[in-house]
């Protein structure tokens, strides 16, 4: 017997944004909700745009986003938030209040002290609430993380994780000017740019790729062709809990690099590489120096097969694995709507603390007053 | 101002099936259309259960795709067509005289006088009509096009087209036994099984990138394992209207091969390589030796970022470039509706014939009883 | 205890040539052989030039090579062919008759009848006769065909040889007309350019890697922007004795292919690929899609580490591959000195006859009086 | 006229070590010179073994390489030395006192302490003297300095070296237990084993391609499963005098690497890639994110044409690189030998001392004691 699907709304992200498309698509991919109302933007016209490109009717289009929450609360199951990052604990918590479930873009917020306060409301009210470090979502990060967890790699005692892009360099070079956008305003995204906006992705990628938990780091960032103070590239050394050495690069000047997201995790039985730009394929290193190369969908019953959409030999990328996420934060809420009680496989507010712990020692690393480069990164993970 | 998206109906296609998914998310992406009828099965739970997970109400739901379309016509704009290949033309029919446009698998039937009859009816009808050949949205196989197109490679005097795959030989090696499919039975998809199913893609993309026309062909084919008697596996030798050699190779048995569909181009200035696998770039190969690569989205006004939906760095695929031969189709069946007349970049019932002329030649040219392995390919194309 | 190394000229490949330097580096690589006088060049400067770039006294250096193996024969073990292919066989002869042991270049001559005569020769001299085809040097294609032998890649059903080379197109795009090449002239290379050229390789790596001999072929050949008539472009279809289809594509245009001599066979267990741009690693193709890369070297009774001379991870190429099959060039010459008689592993007169038989037929094939595409290849190997 | 090569012996390098078969091969590859003496081992039958495989005379082989130098000196033009580290410095000045000019195997000792007292000898005797950094050899490194010398790359702000090797990894994973190998040995190779052994490697590679200097710099090294407490894997941040950011990575248990050499450059014009594993090319990331790929020997006057012995689509690798620095060295020694004065592209023994420091400063960094993780590097090259 077929069921309604779930019904959301958008903050943030219109039309023309990066993120708000990708939450569109990624939320609706599989045909379990529907887009009914957004406050796509506080700018009337864009809202206006937005709403008509996503054929969201008029009269569920707000630019300000508690009115929509006031108007719309009792009809929808979620909101999406993609608005700048420090508004994502405020509006968070009011759709939270509002009793809605979250999907949040990350990173959780601009400060540690904002995601503490964030998980207190969401225990508050037992709400279903996500963070969209999307790359856990990849078939193949999934299936590195159970090659793992069976004890295939061993013992780990190296981890490398590079997210370098060009694309800010490549501004640059074609505009001649370093571009204004809100990503670069401190204002907005608190005291920390490249390591806020893609470092969370980074260590977030190693703990659950590897099930280690970083314990101390030293950080060397520069602050290049930026007028605004922040950080726009970054080498960070870190230490895991058993004592595993690992580097976490970032930048933003990583001149040509288009996003080769890439880890690195070296065990005593393995090696393992995952590329976002060859996403279907993982790596696996043998002592011996041959390969194996495990594809996206390779059987019936590889943990990748569980997170496809179609056959091996046909390429899914980025949009279906921020949808995987979509999938597992649907069945929360479809859960949590019915009363049931599950765990599931997607990021959460205890991420977007420990992300913005990350940000917090690097910057504390890195500082010029800093006599200790080695920083010790809170372990208190309730 | 906000208007409701297109209605549209699958007929075929149920949820265990791999091209009715396909169909479902990339009709859905772009948040443009929405599923509302199906007649997904014949067989009656299989329907119910597609019908539910797609959350298409129960009395939208058939098993006979006729009364769907007596009863769901007038609030339908298109159906898709995701039957066995039989039915293709059957379908269309009616469809189109229920006064619908349509969107079917590929090939367009079993034979080039089938397409031919239903080129009839489209054409009195002046109905829209796709014939999902999807390897041709990928971005930067338009990229491919416009560079020929512009004269970047000079004149093309040879062209490779590989789509080797194994899914057959692999199923074979898993399980011991060949699986019983509908795509292997004569009696559904007529005389021709790889080559109708593959080969009708392959001389689709070549001219499509090339703008030649293929006028002769012989061909060597294998019945590998087969109980069928359907051919699995060929070699094609190709010769273009002007004068340019070419090669198709299919295969069902290439071991291990997942579909690295390939197309090589060469020109007197460029040669050009394009690999499904690695959909995002585009190898540029320089009579020096250099290469130059172009990757999806590599600047605001390039061909491949207007057939795009993220930035570069983040990897579209398969479902991607198959909404992108939606969204051509969208913009034809809302300007059909609202009486505009345009040009769309999507594969037709031309295409569908050629390609059972193509599928017909190569049949012929294998032939035991033929002596001029030779043939020629029909060269009119109203 | 030292022994002396084994002495040999060579006849024909100047300083300024191709195949000179890579015979001379690849003779001396393993210094077991010295470079003790030549025939370089019939051009008395060139002579002069090449025998001072390589330390050869003036004394041992000649322009007539008959004179050279008058005065040389009696302290010469050998002497190198790098002359052009119409005096392969009467060089190698007169060399024969002088009591040496010859390493020619390939073709074998012009025609398989040549080949034979030079067969007979051998035959009566008891000499040892080396063919240097030189691709199967390569460590990783002997792990290839050592893999085949031991029954891993089960029955073998398809095979696909590519030696797509650009650089002719890319001299031409460079200089804007035909290089005045020997090569490209039939009065000395004889009937066939490309095939005779690199079609021989391509067969000759095809039936050594698969065990496998080719039985029929179906060619079509081009002579693009060619004012010798001579082909130089062409696809053949292939069929092998136990039924198995091939494909061999070789070219002089295809434009910016550098020469990734490509090898692929797939068997009912496995897919296998190698190519000489990444000369170093094996894909092996699993039935599921995933992949084996096996790398020279990687262990110590691997058997690319026979055939290597440094460790994993420090790249071998072109030269060592040809160096491998002058190691056992060499261990023949020593047998044959020293009365012993052992098997070796190098391509010998049958393989230059074969090579002949295989373009005699791919330019029957192509002939435009010949009415049957299809021909039979000689059966017969004493 | 032919003159007579030059005559070398080898101290060390037996014939079953790594580096004595590359010096051997690399220094005789071009046919300018010809080992007539060995002092190959301490050990008499080892000594005799690799005498006899190279056909070096039984009376000019030693045990010990004084008497090599007191008897041959007079007939040698160099010694290559391939003996354990804190060997180097000492039979360097010996061999620099007899007259002759030196290639040694890096490092140059064991401190930068003993490099200075060398470089004394070297002035004093105006010696030739290279120290085989050979991965500057490589064609296409050669052209990724010219590429940045010409001002290509623009100004230079990040640089990558990446030198992970897994073969300890995989020596314990296949024996079970760490291998016995002087390379382990402190008493042997001095304080440091990786960073020696590789890193300085790392760090001559960065500066010569950048033309940068590294001023500071801050280490986390790791000591895995070894008994030596000699370091075998570490992460190097670097900081170079432009302001550049920079990191240095190095291990032994990068499990399942082979020695995939890699060095990232990025500047504000372009960004620069090349890896070992594949060294025939050098890719080029335009701020697009499109790639130029630069192939080895792509046009008669391209720099890497200069260092190539065969034409592109023939694979060079290791040991022709490490033969262009034998080149170099040769054209040194006879230039020397004939009064000529010339300037040389080979690694020397201020490299030696450089490396040296880098190597004690990042002991220095990641001494427990040491406070300040940042460490400053030497500046003083006289």
């Amino acid at each position: 017997m077929s069921t309604p699907k779930l019904k959301f709304a958008i903050i943030g992200g219109s039309v023309d944004s990066f993120m708000g498309p990708v939450h569109r698509i990624a939320a609706t991919l599989d045909g379990q909700a529907e887009l009914v109302a957004g406050s796509f933007s506080r700018n009337k016209e864009k809202n206006t745009v937005t709403a008509a490109a996503w054929h969201v009717p008029e009269e569920h289009s707000y630019t300000d986003y508690r009115e929509l929450l006031r108007r719309e609360a009792d009809t929808l199951d979620y909101v999406v938030i993609a608005t700048p990052n420090n508004t994502h604990v405020e509006i968070a918590t009011a759709a939270i209040e509002a009793g809605l479930a979250v999907s949040s873009d990350k990173p959780v917020g601009i400060s540690s002290e904002e995601g503490r306060a964030l998980k207190g409301v969401i225990e508050q009210y037992r709400a279903v609430y996500m963070l969209t470090h999307n790359y856990t979502g990849y078939p193949m990060v999934k299936e590195a993380r159970a090659l793992r967890e069976s004890g295939n790699l061993g013992t780990i005692h190296r981890v490398v994780v590079e997210m370098p892009q060009g694309w800010v360099q490549g501004l640059i070079a074609a505009t001649g000017a370093e571009p204004a956008l809100w990503r670069m305003d401190p204002a907005i995204v608190g005291p920390s740019l490249i390591t806020a906006d893609v470092g969370t992705h980074a260590i977030h990628m190693a703990e659950y790729v590897t099930g280690l938990r970083a314990t101390s780091l030293a950080a060397d960032l520069s602050r290049l062709l930026s007028t605004s103070g922040l950080e726009n590239d970054g080498n960070i050394l870190v230490r895991f809990d058993n004592g595993a050495s690992g580097i976490v690069t970032v930048s933003q000047f990583a001149t040509g690099d288009r996003n080769p997201f890439r880890l690195k995790v070296y065990g005593t039985k393995l090696g393992l590489e995952w590329v976002q730009e060859t996403p279907e394929w993982l790596v696996l290193k043998e002592p011996s120096g041959n390969e194996r190369r495990l594809y996206r969908g390779h059987s019936p019953d590889a943990v990748s097969t569980r997170w496809s959409r179609i056959p091996i030999g046909h390429p899914e990328g980025y949009l279906e694995a921020f949808a995987n996420l979509y999938a597992e934060f649907h069945r929360a809420v479809r859960d949590k709507n019915e009363g049931r009680v599950g765990t599931y496989d997607f990021p959460d507010v205890d991420d977007g603390i420990r992300g913005m712990e990350f940000v917090e020692a690097v910057l504390k690393s890195d500082a010029p007053e800093n006599t200790d480069t080695w920083i010790d990164l809170a372990e208190d993970r309730t």
